[in-house]
Formats: structure tokens, C-alpha cells, sequence
């Protein structure tokens, strides 16, 4: 490929970039696919002559596209987004023709202090501690940030740093024991809410972990903490580390830094506050109230490439004094932090390597401005409580932890196996994609804004298609399960939800509910087949981080506890005092009534007092249409000079 | 920024991409600038309203190009390459454009599957042991391939999967022994000629590391390693874990598989070699000499980002027992692997997140194809092979370590300070950029080839500087230590050298070690007033990931035994069996004869017998000419369906 048709060939994948954007929507959020599918697709050995990159192009759709997660598409509602701001796509596009390796500053100076330079900038208008900040925008900082390439590794190099830094202290204490008693002794906590990453990385930094139960609200307690530090401490264990959670993976709860920083402090213990996720949120002032307690946080990341519209992988790591970072690892003392040369970023890692990230991310906040920012986050928030407003409202579901940020995490109320079945439909069909998670013994579904310019409308298909499938499922269940007591009460939940239907009689609705219920018939015969080992192989079902390392009996346990206890299915369990059942289901036939008297086709209200999502849905056509041009005047606006 | 923009500034960036390249020439290698600087130049905060992009490129000369290294200029020989293919790039606009994130299987099948499917295709093509093969290319396999950050994080991990099948092993051996007892037992080791990020990993890691000496050529001797094994058995301690080097940093320097790889078999030690650079060049069959004792490794690392034009971050890790890697950092037990659903890509590493990291590979593999790297790596590798000749030829220089791959490493004879001073002169003058590296007690100076198509003229240039600052470095050491006893010889040497360079007359050379005086006496000067105080701060001196912890004074050790034993500067330190002092010099001689017999201008020869790089040289913008010409050339042929 010469330098001509890299011009012909890049124009080409320009237009290609943006065609994907603009049709997205044709396609289907997740593929039909089993594994090792690409077996049968490509050759078993490369190609011995160069093809020529037209030919790599033609096989875009067939061998790649075709059976991929659209991660941007509108009904992908899974994990956390994954930024592809148009501004990101062009930074990289300059890191990658110049092909430089920010290895040490010598190596390409502006790689370093540009890195430096776009830290200290998020540090300043997320309002994290100054004692972050490099020492040229701060003189009196000891601090330092870097962007690392996920969130996991900024986890699981906190813990080593303060390892080191432990080990280092009671070196001093106990100059006769040798490193290994030493590191034996030492005991490290989080939030068992917290990614599975921070179990990894005790696994691999050899380090005794102890995961907290959380609240009702997903969050530490004082309590909880102190009392697991003074148990450990009574076994001759050494508390150091706490990681604490603001917006975790599973349903974005947060801790209350106030309170285990206090604790941290007192026991000088090193507090990392992960903030992966919700930390870009920070950026708008209404949010700062999540960073009540940051002054206690000794490290913290944020990742840019979540929710910041960044492209993979760039996430900001912040350390408060860094010598601590950079000494255990390279042996220095911390004589050279005096000098106004900056330690080289490859001594907050493992890595010694490193592309020039920092520019994507100075493109995207050059771009945006924080005002974009801050005007996309808020977005997602607004769709998050909108969503949180329609489950809320339904009474056969409900809301699992409070919804602050970008994400509402839901179930069917009753038997987790009824929520696991409808995700599993949902899926099925390819209309929407999400991913469970689990919250204490409860299975609950995800719902996390992903796409950039996710509006409510979206929200409102969403909606619709969880709605139908929740109907088709539990009637179908009802079918097998008639007598199951413990579901009894969600049944005459949906008996009444039918009688409502019925009132309303949507035949646009109805249709969708039929197809459901071919989709959901379909999934079953594929199960069956599958049990019955015609298909081979394991369902292409989407998990959770999270999830990752958790007992799938342990959800098992509050599905028998309900068939032992079905009692506790009436609203004991899921009184919610804001919305009684019976005030629950006058306000949805209420609204319901209220909708069904307006026009077809209308457009839900402002997030204010919103409709429902019952109007009845535009064509996908003229949806798609409605979506292209409203993000258009929005990304317009970030150009707004 | 909306679509249209993105095609228009997109098209731009393309377009820029290829001038960057094709006007590379026109700047300097490395910049002359002071830590800091970036600070004066950007705001120093975020921007609140969003930018327009053009602006954002408009300050891509001021702000980034002109303060940048430039990694892909003709006389950038530092480091190792650093890959950006056009192919390379197009892939990642692919990546990027689509946002996806590979986290597992499920998330993103084809991010999975064409990470194993290319993984495979260069285990084949690189002639690595099947055992590395997945499943689905070798169903007998039970290794694994995947693509890491880094060679740091493959070295890291696999340290860490050693580590706990040590201890998992030793766990049955001794049953009531604390993991942290065991865990203290444990001892690995590594060629000191490793990169500094097996040491950094041993210290993340908790691992005891003995780093041992290796020979002359930078190998490892089988009874080095068992000498170290039995003493530290002798100690109570267990060795688990070899890292052995194909291709140092240093000097590319490579280890005898066969020779370490039996010790370890025999005490059931986890062989990991790390082949991050060289490893390219197993593509091609007459390299393939260097794999022999393959079949003992445990899991290797090779960088498609150094050396096989990939951009970051491509590095492929296989594994031999995929169970060994993933099993103890998930808690996992081998049954998941007896079906055919892949394990997901994260157990193999800490970020739980990954970009689709294979689809550039996929593009640059199929654009060149095998073929097309296997000219690559070859062409680098005569390259050094030439410059080697020409370091032989002159008996002022040796090299140091065996030249097999794309590097030589050389330096001055005598005394480390002059080899020292002959580096920082050249990187001053901006001509050339080189780092420094150590071998042994002996600074040397790494010759690495990283333009990707690099040809015999750049040598010539590259040649042509380099002796003519080491006349000009020479002379004035000699003037400064005219007493120097240690140094004589080879201000003799220079004596001669001048002589023949008076036989010569070249008044461009002439002219040009003039500027090199001038450019001495400057740097000089500004050493003066840095350690007068005048200027603040650290010199930007690049230095190399294996110097890092490398303690300065061990290499002032060889200036002082040198200044002890100065009848050990003579012939008998030196002594090159193939090239002795006389017929060394003899044969400078007769060359330059030959070739001041020739038309100025002329090029000079093939490979087998080249001219030695004296003939005067054409104008740099002929030369820029000709080399676009063989660009030109040499990258159409790679398209060549």
C-alpha cells in the first residue's frame, strides 16, 4: 500500500465511518452467532503475497461486521459505553501516521507533557483534589497523573503502590522480619461491589483481599469497615488498602468517601476511589455532591474511554504523592522529584512502551469543551431517570439501587430465574441488548445509556420491547408454573397489566407481543435443542465483569427462599413507600388512559412530567430519521465556536 | 464536530499523514527542547466551549510536531521500530470508528475470535512450537495466543502464571505451609541482558529475581543458570521461572534455548522468551536457527508493534497450557476448557476492557503478507550488517555483541567517557539520534533500524556522521587530555584516520566536520552554563528501558581499570580475530583509495561487497529523491497482487 492509495483507500474509510454511524440502526445491536463461526470464514494460514487493501475492505461486512456487537447502536443498552467521538477517531488517526513512543520524555517530549497536561486539565474541571495536579500547575503538588489503558490496571496498580508503601513502613517498625511475614500480614479491603478486577489484582499482587457487604443502597457503611479493620486486626492482620466504588459496574452505586475515608485515615490505611464509570459525571457541579470525602482518596481513575467519548483506552489514574508510585518500582529515592523533569509516565506501569494517547483525549476535550461534557453526561443521567420513572411506574417490576447515574439496574419482582429468562429473550430477539448483573442475591438487568446521542425516544422503544416480552414471559411461565405460590402475586401483577392492554388495544402493540411470543417460542426450542445436544456448544450469552467470579447458587438461594417463604412476595418485599402498589397501578392506568386519548405517533413529553412509553412508536424509518437529525443539531452544537 | 465535518477534516488528516511522511526528511530526529516548555504554549485549562476541529489542526505544528521525536525519520536509528503502516492505520480507523470493546466473548465475537485467528496464522508463519496453536487450528493444542499492551505486561503475566503453578504445586508438596512461606521460596532468574520490566514485574509481582551474567555474546551459558539453581537450592530456595531473551534490548543478544531450555525441564522451571523484537524475523526459514530449544518455552512474547510495522499496542503472548494462565487468576478449574466457547481474552491479562486490538494486524498481515515482512525484517537486517562492516573497517570503533538482527551495537575503543561524549554530540547536533546502552562494563551506542524502508544511503549518511564527530570528539579529547595513557592508542588511531582523510580532500567532509566542531564547542558551552546554573533542569538526554536501573558507577569502573592498566587499551582488549588491528586498517585504506578513484556521487555498492560509506555524498534533496523513488518502489511491491 503506497502512499496514493492509503489517500484513496482512507478517504474511503472515512465515508465508511460515517455511512456506519448514519445506518446503524439497520442493523442489529447484537449478532446470531455461534462460537468459532470465523473458522469456516477465513483462511487457516495468512496469506503468503499482500492482498490489496481493496480486498481487505470487501471483506468489512462478510467476515467482521456481520457478526459483531454494535456497541454504538441505539438499542445497545450493555456494559458501559465505549467512546467513538469523530474528535477521538481523528487523534488517533495523528498518533498512529506519526508512530511515536512516549517510552520516557527523551523518547518524544510532547507525548509526556501532553499527558501531563490533559491530566491536570480533567483534575481541574472534574474537581478532583489539587493534590493531584503535576507541579507545573501546581507547585506545592506531590501528586501526578497518568493515563493508563483501563481502569483495572489503575486498580491494580494502586494496590501494588500501596503494598510497597506498607511494606516500607513496617520494615521500619519490624527491621527483623523478613518482606514475605511482612507482606503475609497485610490485608486489603473493598466494596464487594466493586469490578471483579480488584480480586485479580490481589491475585496477582500476591494480596489477602476482604470483600464488604454493602448496604441496601450498594455502599460501605462506617461500620461495616471498622468492624471487618478491628476483627483483622485482632487476628494480627495489617489493614492498607481500601478500594472504594463511586458508580459500580453492577448497578452504579457509590460509597460515601466521607465516611470509609474518615476510617482510612485514622488507620493509615491508602483509600483508592475507583470512578471508572461515574467520575466523567463529576464534570457538572449538580454531581460533586458523589465527591463529598475526596481529600481522604490517595489514587483514583477515571476512564475517559467510558463515558467521556474517548476511543480506547485511555484512563486517567491520579496519585497523590508520587514517589510512592514511582519509588518501590524503580528503586529511586526521592531525591529526583526535586528536579522540574517530569519521572517518565512508564514508572506509574507495567509498560514500558507507550502510544501517544494523551492526544485523542486533547482532541475530544478541545472539541466538546467541558460544556459538551457536561451536556452529554447529563444527558444520560435524564435518560437514566426517565427509564427509572417507566419501571417504576410498571408494578411487576422494580428498581435496584438508586439511579444517580447514567444507568438504572431493574428486575421482575418474584424469582430471579423470571428476570434471567426475560434478559435472556430480550437478547434473543436482537431488538435490544443489556447484561445482568447481580445486587446483593437479586439477578437484575442492566439498563446503561450507551449511545452518544441517546435520546428519549430511544428510551421509549426500549421500553416497549422489555414491556412486551415481560408480558409474553410471565404468561408463558404462568403456563408451566400455575401453582408456583412464590410467583403468584407477580402473575395477577400481569393479569392486571393484560386488563389494562385490553382497555387500550394497540394493534401496532399486540403485533409486537405476538412476534414476542414467536421469539420467546423460538428460544425455547433452541434450549431444548441445546439440552438435547443437537447444538453444540455454549449460547452466545453476554456477561458481566462483575459477574465474572460470582456463585451462580448464590442467586440459586433467594429464588428457594422465595418458594419457601412466598409470603415475602406480597409487598413486604417490594414496598417501595414512594410508589404503593395500588397508587403504582392507578398512576399507570391513569396514564395509560391519559396516552391512549392522545394521538398516535406523538412524541413523548420533556423530561419534566414525561408520557409513557405506551404512545404507540413512529416507523422505524421515520425514527431513524427523527434520531439522525437530532443528533446532527446536537454534534452541530459541539462545534458551536 | 458532526459527519460532515469528520469527512472533511478526516480527508484532511489522511492527506497530512502522507505529507508528514514524505517531508519527514526535512525535520530533525529529535527536537531541541527543555522540560516544560509545553506548559507556556497550551492553556492551562480545559477549554469551556468546544473548538472547532480545524482550529485543534491548525496547532498540530506549534504545539505537537515541532517539539516532537520523530520515530519514523531516516536518522532516527534509536529505540527499536515502531510500526506505522498505512495498513496499520486503517485499521484502527476501523476500530475506533466502530467503538468496540471485546471484554468477552459475548461482547464483541469477532474481537475474540480474530484475535485467536491471527494469533494462530503468525504462530504458523513465525515457526513457533503447535503447542501455542488454539483449539480450533490444533485440537491436540492446549496453549493459547493473545494480543497484549506490551511486551512489559506478556513478561509480567507470565511471571505470574509461574508463580502460582509453583505454588499451587508446592501447596501439595507442602500441605500446612503458609502461601506466603511458599511464595518466599521462590526464586526466578533472567538474562541480565533482559529488559528492566522483568525486574520491574518481579517487584510487582513479589518475586525473588537473580539476574545472571551472561557471556560475551550476551547469552546465557547452561552453566551459569545451573551454577545459580544448585547454590540457591542449596539456600532452601525453589527456582520456578527462567526469562530467557531472543534479541536484547541492549545488543539484541539471544539466549541458547537449547541450553537453558533442558535446565529447565530437568527442574521443572516455567521457560518464558521474550522475543519482542527479534521474533518478527523467525518469519523468515534462515533466522529460524535461532528458535532451536523452542519446544522447551512455557510462553514467549513477540511485538508486532517493533518490528513487524504494526502500531501500538500489538504485542502477541502465547501460552502453553492455557489453563496455567487463566485458571489462577479466575479461580477457575480446567472444565470450562473442554468445550469449544473460548475463554475470554481478559482471564489472560489485568485490563478487563480490550480494544479490537486484531483487526490492524488482520490488515497489515493480509496487505503485506508473509512475504512482505520476511523483506522487511531483511532488509533491516543486511542494513546492520552493512553498518557493521563499516564499524569493522574502522579500527577507532568495535562492535559489540554478535549483529544478527536489525541493530549493532558499537562504541569508540578506550575509555566509556569517550564513547559517552561521542553520543551526546551527535544527539545534540540533531543529524542523527541514537541512545546508549550498556554491555558488560562498556557504554555502548545501539545502531537500531527503524525507518521502514531504510535503505544503504541512510547507512552511508548515518556512517558518514558518526566519524566524522568522532574525529572532531577525538581531537579535542586529545587536547584536553593529551596525557591520557589510557586514550593513546586510539588518539593514534585518529592520527592515522586523519592522515588518510588528508589523502582524501573531500572539502564537503571538510566542511561538514567543521559544523561538527562548531556543534561541540556549542554543546560544550551549554554544559558549562548548566553546571554554572545558568540553565535549569536535566539535559534531554534519551536514554534506553535497559539502562534505567543500570547503576552509573559500574561503567565508570571500566574507565578506571582502563586508567590502571593502560597497556590493556592495545590490541590485546581488542583483538578481533577476524579483522586484526593491521590488516583492519590496511583494508580502510585500500577502500578509501578505491573509492577516491571513483566519479563523485557515485552509490555505493551492493551488500556482498559495499563501498565503504566515504564517497561523497549526493545533496540531500537528491537523496530525499532517490529514497522517496525506493519507497515508492518498495511499498508498491508490497500491494503486488
Amino acid at each position: 500500500m503506497d502512499a496514493s492509495k492509503f489517500k484513496r483507500c482512507g478517504y474511503e474509510l472515512v465515508d465508511w465511518s460515517i455511512k456506519y454511524m448514519e445506518t446503524l440502526d439497520d442493523r442489529k445491536p447484537l449478532p446470531d452467532v455461534q462460537p468459532g463461526w470465523l473458522w469456516d470464514v477465513v483462511p487457516k494460514e495468512a496469506p503468503e503475497k499482500g492482498e490489496a487493501f481493496e480486498r481487505i475492505m470487501r471483506d468489512l461486512e462478510p467476515v467482521v461486521l456481520h457478526r459483531m456487537a454494535h456497541w454504538q447502536h441505539r438499542q445497545f443498552f450493555s456494559y458501559f459505553p465505549a467512546g467513538n467521538a469523530w474528535s477521538s477517531i481523528m487523534g488517533d488517526i495523528f498518533s498512529n501516521a506519526t508512530g511515536v513512543n512516549g517510552t520516557n520524555w527523551g523518547s518524544c517530549p510532547v507525548c509526556t507533557e501532553l499527558e501531563i497536561i490533559v491530566c491536570d486539565w480533567c483534575c481541574k474541571f472534574l474537581g478532583m483534589p489539587k493534590f493531584f495536579l503535576s507541579q507545573y500547575s501546581c507547585p506545592e503538588s506531590e501528586g501526578a497523573g497518568i493515563i493508563q489503558h483501563s481502569a483495572s490496571e489503575a486498580i491494580f496498580y494502586s494496590m501494588m503502590w500501596a503494598r510497597e508503601d506498607a511494606v516500607r513502613k513496617l520494615r521500619q517498625r519490624f527491621p527483623n522480619k523478613p518482606r514475605a511475614i511482612l507482606l503475609n500480614m497485610l490485608i486489603a479491603y473493598c466494596n464487594n461491589e466493586c469490578h471483579s478486577c480488584v480480586e485479580r489484582g490481589s491475585l496477582m499482587g500476591a494480596i489477602r483481599l476482604r470483600k464488604l457487604e454493602p448496604d441496601n443502597e450498594g455502599g460501605i457503611k462506617a461500620d461495616t469497615l471498622r468492624n471487618a479493620i478491628k476483627q483483622d486486626m485482632e487476628s494480627g492482620l495489617i489493614p492498607f488498602y481500601h478500594c472504594a466504588i463511586i458508580g459500580s459496574t453492577g448497578i452504579t452505586s457509590a460509597d460515601d468517601l466521607m465516611e470509609v475515608g474518615e476510617i482510612c485515615e485514622q488507620y493509615d490505611m491508602w483509600l483508592h476511589c475507583d470512578a471508572a464509570y461515574a467520575g466523567s459525571s463529576f464534570a457538572c457541579q449538580e454531581m460533586r455532591h458523589c465527591m463529598q470525602g475526596y481529600e481522604y482518596v490517595w489514587s483514583t481513575n477515571v476512564n475517559t474511554n467510558k463515558w467521556m467519548m474517548c476511543n480506547f483506552e485511555a484512563s486517567l489514574h491520579w496519585v497523590r504523592y508520587k514517589s510512592k508510585a514511582v519509588d518501590p518500582m524503580t528503586g529511586w529515592e526521592e531525591e529526583v522529584y526535586k528536579t522540574p523533569y517530569p519521572p517518565d509516565l512508564k514508572h506509574y506501569a507495567v509498560p514500558a512502551t507507550r502510544r501517544f494517547r494523551a492526544y485523542k483525549l486533547w482532541c475530544v476535550i478541545r472539541n466538546y469543551g467541558v460544556e459538551g461534557i457536561r451536556r452529554y453526561c447529563r444527558n444520560h443521567i435524564n435518560l437514566a431517570k426517565l427509564f427509572e420513572k417507566y419501571v417504576k411506574r410498571d408494578d411487576r417490576f422494580e428498581v435496584c439501587g438508586p439511579v444517580r447515574f447514567g444507568l438504572c439496574a431493574f428486575r421482575l419482582k418474584g424469582l430471579n430465574e423470571a428476570t434471567s429468562r426475560l434478559l435472556d429473550a430480550l437478547n434473543f430477539s436482537r431488538r435490544i441488548h443489556m447484561v445482568p448483573s447481580h445486587f446483593h442475591e437479586k439477578v437484575v438487568i442492566r439498563f446503561a445509556l450507551c449511545a452518544e446521542y441517546a435520546n428519549e425516544e430511544d428510551i421509549d422503544v426500549a421500553w416497549r420491547v422489555i414491556d412486551e416480552f415481560a408480558s409474553v414471559i410471565l404468561r408463558e411461565y404462568e403456563k408451566e408454573m400455575a401453582n408456583d405460590v412464590a410467583m403468584k402475586n407477580l402473575y395477577n401483577k400481569q393479569h392486571h397489566h393484560d386488563e389494562l392492554a385490553a382497555i387500550r388495544k394497540d394493534p401496532k402493540i399486540e403485533q409486537e407481543e405476538r412476534e414476542a411470543e414467536q421469539t420467546v417460542a423460538e428460544l425455547k426450542q433452541r434450549q431444548q435443542m441445546r439440552a438435547d445436544g443437537v447444538i453444540k456448544g455454549i449460547d452466545a450469552v453476554a456477561v458481566d465483569g462483575s459477574w465474572d467470579r460470582g456463585d451462580s447458587n448464590v442467586f440459586k438461594e433467594f429464588d428457594k427462599y422465595l418458594h419457601e417463604h412466598p409470603e415475602e412476595t406480597e409487598d413486604k418485599i417490594y414496598h417501595d413507600p414512594n410508589f404503593p402498589a395500588k397508587a403504582q397501578s392507578m398512576l399507570h392506568l391513569h396514564q395509560i388512559e391519559d396516552t391512549v386519548s392522545h394521538a398516535p405517533g406523538t412524541a413523548p413529553g420533556g423530561s419534566g412530567a414525561p408520557a409513557p412509553p405506551a404512545a404507540p412508536p413512529t416507523a422505524v424509518a421515520s425514527r431513524a430519521a427523527t434520531a439522525a437529525a437530532s443528533a446532527a443539531a446536537s454534534r452541530a452544537a459541539v462545534d458551536d465556536e
